[in-house]
């Protein structure tokens, strides 16, 4: 059985806040976060916001807190989404000096990476969409998208770039909005180092079932970079902790990301507005760790399920195991 | 603890079709259903539905074949919804003859409940509500609406009355659509025997937490009469099998229909289009089964979940037991 | 023809954010906001936020600010949402402190606005509802927000009290979701003084046509307090431009708060993220005027085509008049 | 200004019904459904379902009616949805015989397509999918419906194969869902000849701007083969009449349709359920015809809109044109 790899993304232990309150939570120091991180059970590594916990300036400080705490870095996050210079889009903004910082900018986080050897880099444009219908020039913006990525992607041919699709938040919709859209963007790059992540809650709010979608990258050529795990009740980007709503789909997911060989990291991506954001993020690790002990455990019986495909025989076989 | 008592619509065991196609199945007689859902482990009730099983002219034959099968019949749902006659509205049609009928149609219906002993008349008046904006005077109709059920209700007073609410199809508007627009329409009839029947399957479709619901019964009188089970992805009323989407929510509404003092039967409303019926429907019922021995088992902590309202601690029970 | 009266929240002029970005425009002192809103063509009345906008120390230099603009307080809403003391609840706060900090913060809102003149209160309680499954007690917490509502109305029995309702943000589900829950709730309490306020947007969210919605609370005893108008893509509260994607929906409702006599103030409540505020605000307007326009000219039409109900006939009269 | 050229699914004026009531209207002899066709305003155009309205043994017959008439086919729809032996999959059958039946079937509809002079095949593989999670073999089944494609697109190279995608129903979940998967699928067959069919209702459901897809389809290589019109509430495929509930959503539709320089039919298709079918077409057309009028009245207009992206000013100008 392989060794699965559990991650987090930093600022999950941070503060919380809504457009409403400001601020549910208290501030913490990066160190603290790590080492709350770091305390997680099965955490080995970290994936670091660009800007917020990683700059070119505290490049080695960062690396040797890291090393210090057994951390690994799984992948780096560039700040495209939380940064007001973005907010009328990074790649896609109408103005051609914000699309210039937001490739320089994604490209210093590609330098800083390589220093601190993380092989991936996880773009999610957040600011990149529209608000309202009859605003956007969807054909032109695209276009930039695309051009974007290709031009990072290939002045860094070492790093792995994953973009992270989410069908709407902070704009009511963005460009990378789901699996198969992605991998057309993916594709229209041209390069072998530009891939997807699925974000399961995201995937969720797209309507999709993401077994379903991890065989879509699968298809498009082992597309499949990263995992980001939260659940929701479907409707919103809620971040919650996995397993609190949906429990067979991620059975069902955990299993095909074995069969589709993935190899990447399983990183928690929640935002525990009023939870205590260690226990949220261990407890969602806790789920997939039941989860994936319960789909190795039933391959056989899980290949064989789908084969007959009567779900009167999966109902009885999830009644047992679950 | 107490006696759970399951019940199966008749209709459930029968052919399927839908727009598209017009069987999938073959047509069944209905003592061959009868006999199907007594052999289903556990089911002792029986739902029939207007015209199509019972009628007034084959009461006496249906009493025999029900007793010699052990079987009660559990509620009578008069068809307000595949009678033609109906598909512009039944209590609500703009013609006062057709309101008339479905009046007294439903009344037939009643003597029928009358002789079989059945305490329960679940109505569904699938057909009222609308489809376009601009097309309905929601005042007239909802007035309608109201003054059909309160009359009879008046006239039966031994019969229980459960409303069956349903946001959409086959309209795709109802006017009986969620839990609280149902309880204002029965607190309008001011009559004690009009109640309200929950479909869970209605009720994610409405967007609601099942177990809220059966507070708010709670809380306007004691007004839950009857309880439909089934599953469904949340957007479409799939009538799928229990469990196979919804885990948790399960465990919670069942707890609270407990806690609520919840006394009538469990009945399983499903549709199994391409699936074996009485297979779906057994597992429906060791679903419930199964969430109910859990939350039974571990009620107190369940209380003291609810009370310290920690989603970290819920998860890590939740963990434990499913 | 009645005479609308056109408003708008002061806040929506302000700064805006999200839980990304911290901030998007520029904070706005009080006074130029005011000055803004007032320069909206049509608006006479403020809906002010308690604490924000408004607190006990500066209501006589408020009172003197809206004189000198013309302008009038339609409704103060206690800030029941962004203080962080009610971060896991108000009325319905698990700490006995919290719930009575609650009640007594909105009555002292409740004698400012006896001082400014203001007829409505508006509770909209954002924090009042729960995230996870099996971590609220309903009953429990339903009882509260009640008591508390009636313990306000009672006080204060020449105001009239709103209640806001919307299906979730900042919870994933809050207690008054929608119209008939409200409806249930505003008669526990038993004051004549107490009703609701419809957020188009909410309403939209919640899966409600709102001309329905209006129909429920004029037969719950007129008990449609209040109107905030905003437009969204149905799936989250995203505040935009009244008539930028629902406009049919408009229309009816319009013509329905006519027909229920309806005499409230027509409020505006968006959250522009990226756009001019005061441009977005009197589009919203303007719009409102258009199709008030529209449905008043065809009222005698309009009112045939809900008797005959035929959407081919509905059509033909929209293509027409939109 | 190009010659917009206007169709309709023949069976649209047929008999209606749903899993519910097995018919709401009458049955219609086809000569009888194609008479109405013709007559409806502006239509010249028909689209036929195999087997229901078009079989090897009426090609003859029909090519005369249509003569007559003055009617062109515009499309043919092979029945993969009504008939029984498709009722688990066609080209997804897990049955080889089925799979081949399924193919070998569409084949004869493309001669017949050959015969009629029609020169796209619309395919619309509803029964494509599943049901439940964990009962279906994604990657598999995704390749047996990329086989068949490709194996019937290769046999007939002068015809267009305009691949249909919807979310859901029959199926709770079908295999092209979506514009960008079943352009990926399409790419996967790499044949020049298959393109996608949007059906706008479809699109709703699945949460698409249509406009963005259109623009997906053309940066795939001009994919855009076919469009189907009506609308619904996007919660369902209501299918309804064009411009009802959406309005924005078309004009900006239309804009895109020609600045992507799509030249096939606009063709309607609805489901009039309980409403008049000739009618309810028919307004769908004018709908179309208004919508496009505005937009290409407009078009220098909303292309400054597109590239300032001001939602103010988008407001305004819809509220002038609409």
């Amino acid at each position: 059985m392989k060794q699965d790899r559990y991650a987090v993304i930093l600022g999950n232990l941070g503060n919380t806040c809504d457009r409403f309150c400001s601020s549910y939570k208290t501030k913490l120091e990066t160190l603290e976060m790590l080492k709350q991180a770091a305390a997680i059970p099965a955490v080995t590594g970290i994936e670091l916001v660009g800007t917020w916990d990683i700059r070119t300036e505290n490049v080695k400080e960062m690396a040797t807190a890291l090393k210090d705490l057994g951390l690994q870095t799984v992948s780096i996050i560039p700040d495209l989404f939380a940064n007001r210079t973005f907010w009328k889009g990074a790649f896609t903004s109408r103005e051609i000096a914000i699309r210039r910082e937001a490739i320089d900018y994604t490209k210093r986080m590609c330098d800083v990476a390589c220093e601190l050897q993380c092989p991936v880099i996880n773009i999610w444009p957040g600011q990149d969409g529209y608000d309202y219908l009859l605003t956007a020039d969807y054909e032109r913006e695209r276009g930039w998208e695309t051009e974007a990525v290709r031009e990072i992607a290939i002045s860094y041919p070492n790093l792995r770039f994953a973009l992270e699709y989410k069908p709407k938040e902070p704009r009511t919709h963005s460009y990378m909005a789901r699996m198969a859209d992605t991998l057309l963007l993916a594709g229209e790059t041209d390069c072998e180092n530009v891939g997807v992540t699925i974000d399961t809650g995201h995937a969720f709010v797209g309507g999709e079932v993401v077994a379903e979608s991890i065989v879509l990258a699968r298809r498009a050529g082992n597309k499949l970079f990263h995992m980001h795990f939260n659940d929701n009740f479907t409707a919103w980007d809620d971040d919650m902790i996995v397993g609190t709503t949906h429990s067979v789909a991620f059975v069902e997911m955990l299993f095909w990301l074995d069969r589709c060989e993935y190899d990447g990291w399983l990183s928690m991506d929640q935002y525990p507005y009023r939870e205590d954001a260690a226990g949220a993020i261990g407890e969602s690790i806790q789920w997939i760790i039941k989860f994936n002990a319960i789909q190795r455990e039933h391959r056989d019986r899980i290949e064989e399920l789908l084969q007959i495909g009567d779900p009167v025989a999966t109902s009885r076989f999830l009644r047992e195991v679950l």
